[in-house]
């Protein structure tokens, strides 16, 4: 946990780290082979949240944001243990994409190490996955997701922690072929300083230095690196340690000045995947850093209280790539938020949120007609699901995934979803779409709606409608379609 | 059945129809409400096409193709009936999606009706769905299916027969409604010459022609339009016909020149959507042809023979869109054909299906990065499976569908589906792709390949393999993968 004071300043804002607090939890090695969380893992889990809570407990919500990666992306208990952990925290958590990972890795690494011209390379070795970013300046450019980490690699290739080299080998092997599917991309884009941004790069350095695997003889600067801010891994240093660990025939035996207990039964699997990404990548050295998650997440918590909300630009993007009718999505849109402003408000935090929600899914609706037609909403839901959406949550996307599926159609399947709430939203949305489906600002009625005990009233004019068979009959539909799944709804002319 | 001798001149090829049959089947009518295809149905279908197979049993089965349209689309039993059938007619039967059947019944119209210049807008009513194309000259520019049928539409809204004016009402509205999704679009898009082409509007025509509700006296003319190859409709024409339909209780009592007993029940339900698109398309009056679709798939059939492969064009469409490396998408098409041309052959008819489905594959297989890195090879699938593509049939989607989530990756899912028999199509197809993982024309070894009893043996340099660890891994990881799945797979190096 990073704690951190907002420092403005005429040239720009920053943030300046007040407090921290971490514990070693090994999420990743508690999870089962059928991908369960195990108990053990899921009470050190909670038990080190509710302590970090207990540190930010008068916090104001909008200035907390909690994230949870890789560990939790792939468990199946992740709901429960999301519920757990809320509670414990006293805050909402939420589920990010490799993705998002790697995209907040790089704009906290940016904003840790030195300025330079030209483009970075970032490489951050997590429990379970394992990003790597391009970018330049605060921008990242290439962002990817890789399912290797210091974890789960010890745990496969070092399972009873005996080492040897044929074993060694292989987690080498494993973790090139992983990388080797993006090393092309990368190497072509290219870089010209690399930065290692985890606990894992922190602790190679750190041994690098302690024990001289550098092969440096300069004592002081050695020190300095260990007990400054920054450090170093060498391609040689990586090479040292490697020999230095492959003199032993198991875990516990190794004697190495500065290995901790808890990073011990990890560091195998840590330094093989940094030797992979060394050799695929042909990286001679790499600076270190080790809180860019961090510090990343609360930038762009920073960003989204100035207005830089970076979903925006995502939405934006999706709206260009899947060539989205802009006239039609803002109708709707617009519509959809004039509806919503009718009914009852819920507390304002979440109301900006939903409208911003709302918005989003207006512009997004018909991103499946890129696929076809026919069931279009199913394909736009897929799609907002299963895409890389930099800045969005997994609990964002499924909440947009879960308008879109049901914006039009039947409901019974979301009716059947217990942990869909968005219905106010959904009713907003399925009503102005059903009255653009013209495609034309022409012909559209003053609809006025609202909203008593769950059920809902729209009303327009009799004339109008009398003379709108059309939408009438639409309406009508729309109506019988919401009283199916027991939800009442009335029409009234007037 | 349209059977047609193939007549070249030196300006071109054309199609003279020879022999036709008919057979009011009605398989839409015998649609269960959970979407079964019912015994009285399917047995009248199997009757018809056993009847059709006799006339065309010694016929070269290249010259022959058989395509199933919405309601094989939508029933759950149609595996079976597929099955059947095809054992019926004596050759295979494909299930063709609903913009595909569009893109046939357009080349069908623009055959068969006289060249103009200008868009054209060709309307298809069928008994479970209704296309509707623009196009212009030979090629189809905007290509729907829409859910609304005649005979569908009659079951729906005049269930026993009983006809009254707020029925019918509804029927158009429904319909209507339907079309409205499209109608923005293609209103924008224009036209200049509109065709019906299906059997609903050959006898709207006739009937409008014979009871004289286009309200012409022109005897002569009327008749001729009877019985000569075009007809019309027009607005008035069906007006008046519906303002005589309206005068009767039940549509058994309907007295009218022409009716034909096996039109009767699907006719009002014809009847109310030909309205709606004439009023939500503004039309004023129709041309008429019946055999758009019978003669549109002779035509593409006879483009295939002649190399101009309409899903060669799909495929080149759709790497466009999704932006694929082709660099990446010929290494990994050539290794793949490559390897298979060196396993045994098939028949030389499938074979060349097979290379060409294999390339479509590997031009392909990365078109699910369009939406994330993580699990791309599930979103390529995706996109194969449900996407609209111009030629290729619902079986070749679905096969192209499991070679793309099949390419990289666990084989456990494909293993466990009866109806995947690509194996060796997808063994070239996975080793040419993690042959091909380096992105790069340099270091790739030279691989030969057999199979002997459905187990597959590979060989390279062994002196290639020790300098390539990497590769010698990747392969290793491959063969594990298939001998997980009891398909025996050996190494050879030498």
């Amino acid at each position: 946990m990073l704690v951190a004071q907002v420092v403005k300043t005429p040239s720009g804002t920053q943030l300046r780290p007040i407090d921290t607090l971490r514990e070693s939890v090994r999420l990743a090695a508690g999870l089962t082979d059928n991908k369960l969380l195990g108990n053990d893992a899921y009470q050190r889990g909670l038990t080190a949240i509710r302590r970090f809570g207990e540190r930010i407990r008068d916090f104001d919500p909008s200035k907390v944001r909690a994230v949870a990666t890789n560990t939790l992306r792939v468990a199946k208990n992740a709901p429960n243990f999301v519920r757990d952990a809320e509670e414990a925290l006293g805050f909402p958590i939420e589920i990010i994409a490799g993705v998002e990972e790697a995209r907040l890795i790089y704009i906290g690494a940016a904003h840790e190490v030195s300025a330079i011209q030209g483009n970075r390379l970032v490489v951050d070795i997590g429990g379970g996955s394992t990003e790597l970013i391009i970018g330049r300046g605060y921008e990242p450019k290439l962002m990817e997701s890789l399912y290797i980490g210091c974890v789960s690699h010890s745990l496969r290739f070092f399972p009873k922690g005996n080492i040897d080299a044929h074993a060694f080998k292989e987690a080498e092997l494993a973790a090139r072929r992983e990388i080797q599917v993006i090393s092309g991309a990368y190497l072509k884009c290219g870089w010209k300083q690399v930065i290692g941004s985890s606990g894992t790069a922190r602790a190679l350095a750190d041994l690098i230095a302690e024990n001289n695997f550098n092969g440096q003889v300069d004592e002081g600067l050695t020190m300095g690196r260990v007990n400054g801010s920054s450090g170093l891994i060498t391609r040689e240093g990586l090479r040292a340690m490697k020999k230095h660990l492959l003199k032993y025939d198991h875990i516990s035996q190794v004697e190495l000045l500065g290995l901790k207990d808890d990073r011990r039964s990890v560091w195998p699997g840590g330094l093989a995947i940094m030797i992979a990404v060394f050799d695929e990548l042909g990286i001679e050295s790499m600076e270190v850093t080790d809180a860019a998650l961090r510090v990343g997440v609360l930038y762009d918590l920073l960003g989204r209280s100035q207005h830089d909300d970076m979903r925006f630009v995502t939405v934006e993007q999706f709206m260009q790539r899947y060539s989205v009718d802009r006239e039609q999505a803002n109708r709707v849109g617009q519509h959809a938020a004039d509806f919503l402003a009718q009914l009852p408000k819920p507390d304002i935090e979440s109301r900006s949120d939903n409208i911003a929600l709302l918005q989003w899914a207006a512009n997004l609706h018909e991103i499946g007609l890129s696929i076809s037609h026919n069931g279009y909403h199913k394909h736009s839901a897929y799609i907002a699901g299963n895409a890389d959406m930099p800045g969005f949550s997994k609990n964002d996307q499924a909440r947009l995934a879960a308008l879109l599926i049901g914006h039009t159609g039947k409901l019974g399947k979301l009716a059947n979803n217990p942990s869909f709430k968005d219905w106010r939203m959904l009713f907003c949305l399925r009503l102005a779409q059903a009255l653009c489906r013209g495609r034309s600002d022409a012909n559209l009625p003053k609809v006025k709606v609202s909203e008593h005990d769950g059920s809902y009233l729209i009303s327009l004019s009799k004339d109008w409608a009398n003379e709108h068979p059309l939408t009438e009959f639409s309406l009508q539909k729309e109506a019988a379609e919401w009283e199916r799944i027991g939800r009442p709804y009335k029409i009234s002319l007037k």
